[in-house]
């Protein structure tokens, strides 16, 4: 259960790191968008390992197939399918796996729910899965664009080294010049470092994506459950590694008092209903209020280290375990497009249930 | 859009602060769960304003009637429909506000979604909404009593005050002890103070809740996009005034390298796999590993405060507003029983789910 | 679970025949749509009992309150609760009925499910959950009604039977003009002399309501699983004693050939694209083509009648049963406005599930 | 939207009769269940084009990929996606369809609702969509096998051919014995000549299947809108070309008495409950009462006839059209394992969902 997300923009993603494939299906996607295989690609590209120095080795294509709801690059409302073929499997990374539960990763808990594990390359909980959520989300930032929307992620903090980036200003163009993908240059080179330094130990480490949306139209989400943030939260809380969430403000806003912390209203020389500040983050009472969406997501290091750990074998046992295969000293470079995935599909869907309720 | 909750114990809340009467409708409740008014009503006096000297002196008895599928103190496993009558009303304190947007707050946002607003009261966004998750978390706690689990939150920071409290031996009778909620006695006399002091000046503080959930089976939790953690993000998040969410080593945990942050396994005297630390907060891959589920929650400080500030009407003029009526001058001490709500109507729910998949 | 209907307007019902009350809550209204309780109270008359000589002479006033989500006769957005307290309980008449298994009713099958029930009235399975869906139903003909929409049923067929109506010309009026809701004066009169005798000898009978939504615009329905004829199909089979379903051509269709039953289009006058016949009942490929849609439901004769009839107790002895209280001869005058409700719901829910997909 | 079915037995279908493929993705379903590609194969061979004689002489193999979720014949309990590749594609035969509106087909109604259409094979409205239902519901099959549910479903009626066939002692083996599903053998002949002799005049028809659910479990359904019969309704009108649904008595029930239709319950040999007759068709007050679901679907004559027809184009003007390509001049021989994996669908998401909220 629970491979579906969205409302109104619904995906569903299927598939285990080794096997057939990975994908999505992307059901209510409206009729008529402009969207190629490319631009997908493009989005897949970011995300795949192998793409730096400082991803893992393993050699990805991801080569996006569209089976459905394209033709002449256009949607037709109906389902989208989009697959990636599985390749350069090393299965044989995976035989010690198999009986020795990795310390914090899924190996322990997919047995104790399912009695049964897809083994290698940890099935269901490999980053393979998050494919189908980019791929789904290349084709919501394209129907987000229509209403002038954009959506850009970044590393902001790696271990201990933070940067700063003005949310409000940064760029995509920024963002990909680095294969760190953190748009202050001398914070990124340090990070680099430490990544190759920390990765060369056999050890790991993680960080914080932050991620803005610009020009998003003021209602979108809904009072009560499905208040925006609490949907952001969940979306970016999906994603593997993940260790927490703060919109705006976050948790350092629980230092301030009411009077510092409230943003004021101003009409600007437009007219429009702004805000002097914005440490609500873009979201007053669940619903956009027409400031940039700011949202940071926290990475834990990577758990599946060459480090050698104590833990147990599936019956018990108590043994050590250094992880074989190739694994990301850092998942931060490539969680930046998921991020920006999640929240385009979050912002999709609730700009589809605003235009249905409210017309 | 938006007010239902939960995939199979599914909560669906109404109303607004005037009018009526807020509540909740139940679907999906096991059948035979013995549960009574009173029950409900213990939960619903810890989240009522006028409780004690550092919460709002409006008097609302939030007294609650239950509508349907109880019979002689039994579920029936029919819809359960509880309602709490609003009384109390002073709408005239809400004169000014009827123009004047309030900075932080939903009235602006509200009026660019719908179009119109319950002025009185903040209407839906009141957190008089919260009274109907916090009566189905009581049920959800009786459910989830019958499988061991025991969910206890607490105040752990107000503004810089931080309290030093051991998540794995927390008691709820030590969070009763004190009118701020916060079972570290001495924090506690500091907090009120300060809380007393700032809501005397016309201002408001924010802080964290922290919560435990102990004794919670593994198997908890799918894979995807509903992870245990994915959905008591969302859960929490969607209560007022949520700027933040940590599971786990959170936000800290960023800053520690993989070696030093994963979860060594071992076998336990009784033959359980156990984790020696817990920086995983209970949850790996989306799933409980039968550890002590912990998060923590950043409510920023109250949006409304007697302080004069800029806004602007609903028209686009410049004005000053001091807000009148009775507010909470922090709203930690009344969030601790909304947190633990959500999180067992979160647990519940993917008990009865993962009963369902896999028997 | 599954007392939710609906994915964008989406309704939930609560309240057993007995206890506080029964009720709707409707998520998902679009905001500003004028309806007042007298209006909503229109509806509940034409369901209630006790209206004419022909229904259960209990006499329930049926009066309904609005809890939540309008103000000043406009809605909200935000959801709408809408409460009928129950009144006039004989629990007495349900002494027997609490060993012995009514026949044909749900009282085996729910102790079966649930392992408790609500005995006295029928609990949860009365025809009183369904005034919770003519409330929300009478909201959804309002905002139908924006749109041109206009729904009407009738009384089609009582046992043998059977009237000439014309779908197409057939007008509310016509229906409200006798008890028995028969637009054929002097079938009607037939059918009414027929349910008294029925009655008067402690027996029951069924029969077909027709209904008809004429001026629906062209689009609504999904190509797949939500055909609007599946969620037609599915909304009036939810109704209590429906046994079957049709739309268009129906059962009687399947004996013509495919040159016989197609719908031949052409242009009108105003160049709209219209078909000659409608064997498709409004409905083709699941999307409405613009044309009357028509459907049929089959309501078999009410399960609880005073004949005496043979059954066991729920623990296996074999009794006899006359059914005390006060029953309908025949349930078909009052689901007409059953029916108008569930086709509403349905329509209203693709109207706005169409305008968030496809603009 | 709405190509998804199902609460906790979740199915995505996707895929146009031309393009990359079609297929499904099965959410929920419960690990450790034993299926093979080969038992999924048998169910589609029998829902194939070009198997016979009566039916289209279009070859398709739809081979299946199982792309995930199953390991060495074991499902995971995470997604099981499934892929039939599109084949013999003679895209020029929908040439003229592509400006022609096919009357009672779903052409014009998709070009209202999308402003775009996949012209060629009809895209998704397609019987090809079926694909994915029918490998699902093998997977269905197979999990209700576990609980003693057995399903079969077989033609009643062709045209004015009326076979006279048990429901409680029918076989899948006299459903498989002849091309039509007819486990009536004299009558098959006659079904056979007739299907022939009218596809051989370019025209089409229709008729009933049948289908009954044996030795389905006490307790499964739903109170109010998920009764069993409501989504069994749903389930099978949203198959292609389907005009009406019954359960148990259906619409001749109309014309019985009370005291006729009830069926009266006894104590069997066993202990345990039974009732005498099975008007209700194994469900009372929409939960399943132990007895066999016996429920009939009304399917019309194909649409798509090689007769000529008057009709008009995409842009208003009145033609004729005499359809190429190789269409079923019935589909009800094909149409009998569709309905079958429909009823296992509802049937297999009711059990999860009883085992979920009931234990």
């Amino acid at each position: 259960m629970g491979s579906t997300f969205g409302h109104l923009f619904r995906i569903s993603t299927f598939g285990e790191s080794h096997g057939g494939g990975v994908g999505v299906v992307i059901d209510g996607c409206p009729p008529l968008i402009e969207i190629s295989a490319e631009e997908i690609q493009v989005e897949l590209d970011r995300r795949r390992p192998g793409q730096s120095k400082i991803t893992t080795p393993r050699n990805e294509a991801d080569h996006c197939e569209i089976l459905s709801g394209i033709v002449d690059g256009k949607t037709l409302g109906t389902p989208i399918a989009i697959m990636v073929r599985n390749k350069d499997q090393r299965s044989q990374d995976y035989t010690e796996m198999a009986v020795k539960y990795r310390p914090s990763h899924a190996d322990a808990t997919y047995d104790a729910k399912y009695g049964i594990r897809a083994v290698a390359g940890g099935g269901r909980s490999s980053a393979r899965e998050t494919i189908g959520r980019v791929a789904a989300g290349a084709i919501a930032k394209k129907i987000l664009q229509q209403s002038g929307v954009e959506i850009v992620a970044y590393v902001k903090q790696i271990k201990d080294l933070e940067a700063a980036i003005d949310p409000n200003t940064v760029t995509l163009d920024q963002v990909e010049s680095n294969i760190v993908r953190c748009p202050d240059p001398d914070c990124a080179e340090a990070m680099i470092d430490l990544i190759q330094k920390t990765g060369g130990q056999g050890d790991s480490i993680g960080g914080v994506v932050e991620c803005v949306a610009r020009q998003v139209p003021m209602g979108l989400g809904e009072p009560v459950f499905d208040k925006l943030e609490a949907d952001l939260a969940k979306a970016v809380m999906s994603l593997p590694a993940t260790k927490g969430f703060e919109i705006g403000s976050g948790f350092a806003g629980t230092r301030m008092t009411g009077s510092e912390h409230n943003d004021e209203f101003y009409t600007d020389e437009s007219g429009r209903l702004r805000t002097v500040t914005n440490r609500s983050g873009g979201v007053q009472g669940g619903i956009s209020n027409g400031e940039n969406i700011v949202i940071r997501v926290a990475f834990k290091p990577t758990a599946t280290i060459r480090k050698e750990q104590k833990t147990v074998t599936n019956t018990g046992e108590a043994v050590t375990l250094a992880a074989k295969g190739r694994h990301d000293p850092c998942v931060l470079p490539r969680a930046v497009p998921m991020v920006e995935a999640m929240v385009a599909l979050v912002l999709c869907d609730h700009l589809l249930r605003q235009r249905g309720q409210c017309g």
